[in-house]
């Protein structure tokens, strides 16, 4: 068995990655949402669910909410109740995309009364931010256009930066703005911040405090992502991650389940720019688990993290230096497959246990009953989703 | 200004294209359907409105009806409605993807309670169709799978032609089943029916009353689409047109958005292949109107398929054969781009005048009332849409 | 006949493109490589073949030369011969791919010897630009690589931008550096300068000279260029466009050949930014000419892009503004594509014989006895072609 | 460590991949093909070193030959050479992409000069196939347009048929005849044979010796390559793999080296088709080692392919039906992603080492002084490559 070195076991220990809550409530697609039984109701019950995966792995410490999907009245309360389960209200993440006053745009608007609307929502969610804790604003806009020549786009650029600097400006000092970029979806001709150099330039306009949010299914077919992830290491704009993968669009799937390798070779490159374990670098998952069961689907999710990581870790920073001096292409390469081919998992399974965790979190978790219990008491009302 | 010579106009005059009733609904994406007001809550009125396009541009006499959505008690009602305006009821759509039996399959399904049920909805499709005199069932599967492993594409393979066997057996003499491929979405791993090879394969399985069709949409990025209306053409087995267009994947914009040039070259090649005024090869629209007005959407969409049927039957063949043949590039490109450079509208504009249509059709939709009139009077009751 | 006002025809008049000198070499694929009669064997002949092309379009009055392949003893003299034929030498193309020392990379290249070389060769290129009177120094690095882990892309881009740094200190006042980003090809899994976010970030690091290059064949499937063209002036740093088209990956194909829409937003955006006729932003081909005659191919292609831009002229700023205002989606598409479908080319040629020029440049050249000329005349010695 | 049981071994020794004699020689790109020291000058050489790499592995007997760059007088000597290497000549491939007069297409031109030498020159492989003992001619085509309207597709396609009926009827009854698809390149609007639907479509009308050929850098970005083996191994018409890698279009890579999870996910479709040493499906690499060494490069990719094999024959297939059955998504992943990171090449090394091969290839063939002995011996004379 492959032996994890006490340096590499202390370096995971540290990993956290956050969870989403819309993950543990339903999702689909344009054509249908399919519910699945136990799926929580409400905030409360979408952070016991997260905490389930953390008590299980160790790797999931805080929950990211969606406002207004996660709207309640009393985010102390909310807070206390994440606490007692373990874990913390981590990003904030707005919505400007589900009001009928969002369909031409949000941010972006020409509209001053809409772009008002959206701007005050971003606010809200700092007061929202204020109440948890919470130190990110995770902004994703679905602003764009269907057709040449609906918008300016160059006019909607410029209302974008104001409505940012007025939503910057509200930020506290210990909180940040990541801004996310997408290449397309739900518009289909353009999007107002569709690629990683859009959102460079806008929170480069902003200042410190304001980040780039890279989501690993956002981008054009045959992205180089671990390029992407390099620059912006460099540029010192890495604010957060989005965690999950895709075959074909931005398709939501559990992270490294479409392409494990690609995984490998974007956290080789976080390790290389110090971004792993580094306040500044977020780790999160965004996905949707339509057809699969959620809790499982996150533990899943941040064990195939975990253990990418753990091969990461494992690249021989020495030997591959050597090769690529050498410009020994087959050699250099050979070093860093031997990473990524490792079999890892019988040490993660090990070090789990010796730390008091199961060896195996989701043999533990459909053996905890926890999947029963919420399917038997969690009847009635009315299941979260995007929606709600 | 470019005249059409009576041949052309001739040919023009007996273009037609179906009309999809769901594209009267409300439709959008998996974050938001936005509604708009006047949207039918019926079958009835969505034949209305689709008649309404049929009035001003003379090039939709049939409407595509989408089981269950558009199901009626009283189908002869609903037809005789139809006849009523102008148009009737043309093909017939099923829907194997919105119960929540068909989470992991329809006609693929290895389940045979579930499998049973999807190929009686089929059947029950074609007890609609003897009852509305539709010729042609059309199948769209959402079936596929989101990971590797979780399912054997081999076997799904398999029972899909056993079930469209069973369904094909039930056809009438004048009916057709065209079987529409789709590259991915809602399925975002492997879809059961993903190219035309596929389609194309399963069809000649079944015999002579067993089609493809194909959607504009759904293929992979940068597929040359009319090279497979070309070969499909030669095959004898282009059953019909789902016609729309789109930037990235499947965005169902309007036909004709955006690549106008793409669709001019697939109307070349469906004249050079005898598909143009063909029975055998339908015109359809499949769109989703999600922030446009839908009527309209729908009349600058068949306009934009006359339009540019128009312009392919302005190249100058023996002009172009005589390039090719001389292995002249730039003497072929310039012959072929030239008839799609030239602007036919002010012509096709005078025709349509000529024969008691609005020059203007779009101008004439926004003068009538029509819209005002919906808007007021359809109001309560569920608006139509995909879930509906 | 559509008329074009005065005012459009003064801009047009204004309009400049300039030529590659290699676009009249030899050019192909790895697989081939097609000689044609009468190619030039020296960058004199290469001066004359372009000079043509102006003499018969008024509309590229400077070619771009490529170092070493345009290399001469006297490049006083090939600047008197250029402006004996009416042009003037343009923007000087570096090449740091065809030694075998950039095997694994030039400027950012590991081995100091290899950099400093390929710095050595960018100062030299300066010094050309010196003796040519030229303004820009255009940058297109094939530097990248074939596996991952084959080399530390980190390091690189930090080299990259030392050596950056070097070149553009040699720069004079008025002269400056353009940074051509590329997707990918000859280095097929990373290139060190793949988009133009990268682009962006390194010439922003030297300075108010350099400036990014964009080519229009160089992007991932599906990008939406005219984005990235309203974003790059918007931030002021869009120094010049390589214009071809393609419909795979950087085919090279001539301009508006394969998505003409395209080439209509394009322009519409530099339009829209202030970007035409604007000496800050320089247009220039970059095309391969590998089974077309040469001369007539970049006629074909200069006249493609003042076609395209006469239609973006006719825009009507002010319907477009209003219906974009009223959220008419339908109403601003139709004022879009309403000058996209207009046929210029009528006033084009007529307007083209008041200013002295033939109508119809391509049926003028190959009336001309050029071709033939050149056929019968440069027999012997060696064809240009990339590698010459 | 992980056993390998003795079925898998016993499975794994009957495995062969067969090497194209072109991957010794020098290849590139359009830019650039750098020259290694060792290169072989001609036929002979290019056997003696694909010898080596099966000397090494065990994997490798047979070598694939392209005509007409390994014509030699005597293919008698030739055989007997390579049997005296112990392997055999296998697969011939055609060349009808490197005369001047196929420049606008050769099995598909409208010129039946062209199109009768491009015929003769398959009919003439034949004669080489008879001479060699080669079962199977692999026909790649480049045919194809690089403007829309260059010339009559829908012709082409007709006159590709009948090209390819004379060539069939030629072929020996122990003969066959394998049609390569290809997504574009070198041909940039349309390539004759684009999708594996093309080429079933013509070798269904030929015959049972006609097959289809599928290379795996040859398809749209984001194709389920597997679903395509899937698909044609149940129709029966699966001939033969080109095997390589690819990040962005036809990159020739080192298979398993871009993506190995889709290698795998290749190779067990082809264990539950039944095409694994199956000897109606060919394995067979074609690969460009543009700056790699070319003898490792080779080792390297034939290990990828074991390696790969061997995960694949580790899928439990019992576990996955019952996963597959229950509808359990993650469960079934589980399964399958068990097999994927199982590490087996400790035991590959200890099994290759009980049959007498060297534990690790690589390191032998590094040891072995073969490339030193190569790098001294061919200097002087032309080094092999694709023009020559």
């Amino acid at each position: 068995m492959t032996a994890l070195s006490p340096e590499i076991l202390n370096t995971l220990e540290k990993q956290t990655i956050e969870l989403p809550s819309w993950a543990f409530g339903n999702s689909g697609t344009r054509f249908k949402v399919f519910t699945t039984p136990g799926t929580p109701r409400d905030p409360f019950e979408k952070v016991a669910d997260a905490a389930q995966v953390n008590a299980l792995t160790g790797l999931a410490p805080s929950v990211a909410l969606h406002i207004p999907w996660d709207l309640v009245d009393d985010f102390d309360a909310l807070r206390r109740h994440a606490e007692g389960l373990g874990v913390r209200l981590g990003t904030i993440n707005s919505n400007a995309f589900q009001d009928d006053d969002y369909k031409f745009g949000s941010l972006t608007s020409a509209d001053d009364t809409v772009r008002r609307k959206a701007i005050d929502h971003h606010l809200a969610c700092i007061d929202v931010m204020d109440a948890t804790g919470s130190r990110d604003l995770k902004i994703w806009l679905a602003d764009g256009t269907n057709y040449p020549g609906q918008d300016d786009m160059r006019a909607r650029q410029d209302r974008l930066h104001e409505s940012l600097t007025e939503i910057y400006a509200r930020l506290g000092d210990e909180q940040r703005l990541v801004l996310e970029y997408k290449f397309f979806e739900p518009a289909f001709y353009h999007t107002d911040v569709p690629d990683w150099g859009t959102s460079y330039a806008q929170v480069s306009a902003l200042g410190d405090k304001a980040m780039v949010c890279l989501d690993t299914g956002h981008h054009a077919p045959g992205t180089n992502i671990e390029f992407i992830v390099m620059q912006l290491l460099r540029l010192g704009k890495l604010g957060s991650f989005d965690f999950n993968s895709r075959f074909y669009a931005d398709d939501d799937l559990i992270v490294g389940a479409a392409d494990p390798f690609q995984l490998f070779r974007i956290l080789v490159e976080v390790i290389r720019g110090g971004g792993l374990n580094n306040p500044d670098v977020a780790f999160m998952l965004d996905q949707c688990h339509n057809i699969e069961k959620k809790i499982p689907g996150q533990i899943r999710s941040v064990l195939n993290v975990q253990e990418m990581t753990a091969r990461a870790l494992l690249l021989d920073g020495d030997a591959l230096a050597a090769a690529q001096k050498a410009n020994d292409v087959l050699a250099a390469n050979a070093v860093f497959m031997d990473a990524f081919q490792t079999d890892v998992r019988p040490a993660l399974a090990q070090w789990r246990e010796s730390r008091g965790l199961p060896a195996d979190p989701m043999a533990a978790y459909a053996a905890c009953g926890y999947q029963e219990k919420i399917e038997a008491e969690r009847v009635g009302g009315v299941q979260a989703g995007w929606g709600a």
